[in-house]
C-alpha cells in the first residue's frame, strides 16, 4: 500500500472522528474540511470524495490491528496463547470499525467490499491466523487440523458475533460506556470459546 | 402461543413464498390476497396487518425447528450427539429465517426484536441448548462447563456466522442452489467447530 503523509493522516483522524460521532454515511466532506479547518480545495487535494477517505482510515486502522498481532507473534511464548492475543487485539480493534459501519449498516463498508486492496488485507488476516495455527501444531499447542480452515472458522465467527452481539446491543457510537463494556467482555469470552476447541492438552 | 386455524397457516404459507420471492419490506397485503384468490376484507379478518402475517409466520417455522429438535433429544443417544443434531437442524432452517430477512436486511425483523412472543421463543431456545448441555456434562459427552453461557455463546455463534456467511456469498433469496449448498456446508462445519470445544475425550 502506498505510505500516507502526515497531512492525510490528519485528515483520516478528523473524518475518523464525524464517522463515530454521525456514522459514514452522513460525513459530508464539507464537514470533514470545517473540522480541519481546511479549505474543501485542500481537502480534495488529497481525497478526490469521502470514499477515498473511508477507505483510507479502514487500511490505517487495519495496519494497526497487524501491527499489533505482529509484535504478539515476536514473544517467545506457545502459538496458542499468541492467537488469544490477536483474539483480544482484534476484539479491541472492535470500536474503531465498529465507528466504521463494518458490523452494522454497512453503508459505505458495502461499496468497497469487493476493492482489491481490501481483498488482499482480508486475506493477509487469513494467512495470519493459519501461520500462527501451523506454528502452533509444531510447538504442540494447537492440536492437529486444517490450519487455513480453522483460521477462517475463527475470522468468520468473530465478525459474526461482533455484529450479533452490536445488533443486540443496539451499540451505537454514543452507546454508554457499560453496553461497550458488557459487549467487550462478552466478545472475549465468545473468543476464547471458539479457541478452546483447538487448544492442545 | 395460540393454535393457528387452517385458514391462518394458508395465508402464512402464501405469506412466505412472498416473503421469498420479493422479500418481506416488498411484500403488500393486497399481493397476499391475489396469491391466494382471497378479498382483502378475508385476509384483514384474520390479519390486521402484513407485521403480524410476518410475526405468524416467524412463530410457525420456530415452532417447527423446536418440534425437530425435541425428536432428536428423545433419541437414546450422548447429548453431544443431540447438540450436533441441534445445530444441523437449526442451519438446515436457515433458508426460512434468510427468507423471513431475519439474518440480513432485518426491516421487519427489528420492529418486533423487542416483541414479548419472540423474546420468548428466544429465551426458550437459549433454555433448550442449556439443558441438553447440562446433560451432557452428566452423561459424560461434554465437559463441565458453565451450560447457559455455553449454549448463548453457541446460539449467538451461529447467528453471526449466518449473517456474515450470508453477506459474504451475497445470497438473496434469488441465490443460485450452488452458493446455498455450499454456505450450508460451511456453515455445518462451522457449527462443528463451535461444538468441538466441549466435547469430552
Amino acid at each position: 500500500m502506498i505510505a500516507l503523509s502526515p497531512d492525510q493522516h490528519k485528515i483520516i483522524d478528523a473524518a475518523f472522528k464525524r464517522f463515530s460521532k454521525t456514522g459514514p454515511e452522513n460525513t459530508t466532506m464539507a464537514q470533514i474540511a470545517k473540522d480541519l479547518g481546511y479549505s474543501r480545495t485542500f481537502l480534495y487535494y488529497y481525497f478526490p470524495d469521502k470514499e477515498s477517505i473511508y477507505k483510507a482510515a479502514l487500511i490505517q486502522r487495519s495496519n494497526r490491528y497487524f501491527e499489533a498481532v505482529q509484535k504478539e507473534m515476536k514473544k517467545k511464548i506457545p502459538a496458542y496463547k499468541i492467537l488469544e492475543g490477536l483474539v483480544k487485539i482484534k476484539i479491541g480493534c472492535g470500536k474503531d470499525f465498529q465507528s466504521l459501519g463494518v458490523y452494522t449498516n454497512m453503508t459505505l463498508f458495502k461499496i468497497l467490499i469487493n476493492d482489491p486492496e481490501l481483498k488482499y488485507i482480508f486475506s493477509s488476516e487469513i494467512k495470519m491466523v493459519t501461520k500462527i495455527i501451523q506454528s502452533g501444531i509444531k510447538d504442540g499447542s494447537i492440536i492437529k487440523c486444517n490450519a487455513s480452515k480453522t483460521a477462517q472458522n475463527i475470522i468468520d465467527g468473530l465478525h459474526g458475533f461482533s455484529a450479533v452481539g452490536l445488533r443486540r446491543l443496539h451499540v451505537s457510537p454514543s452507546a454508554n460506556q457499560h453496553d461497550v463494556t458488557e459487549l467487550y467482555k462478552r466478545q472475549v469470552d465468545f473468543g476464547m470459546f471458539l479457541l478452546q476447541g483447538i487448544k492442545k492438552g
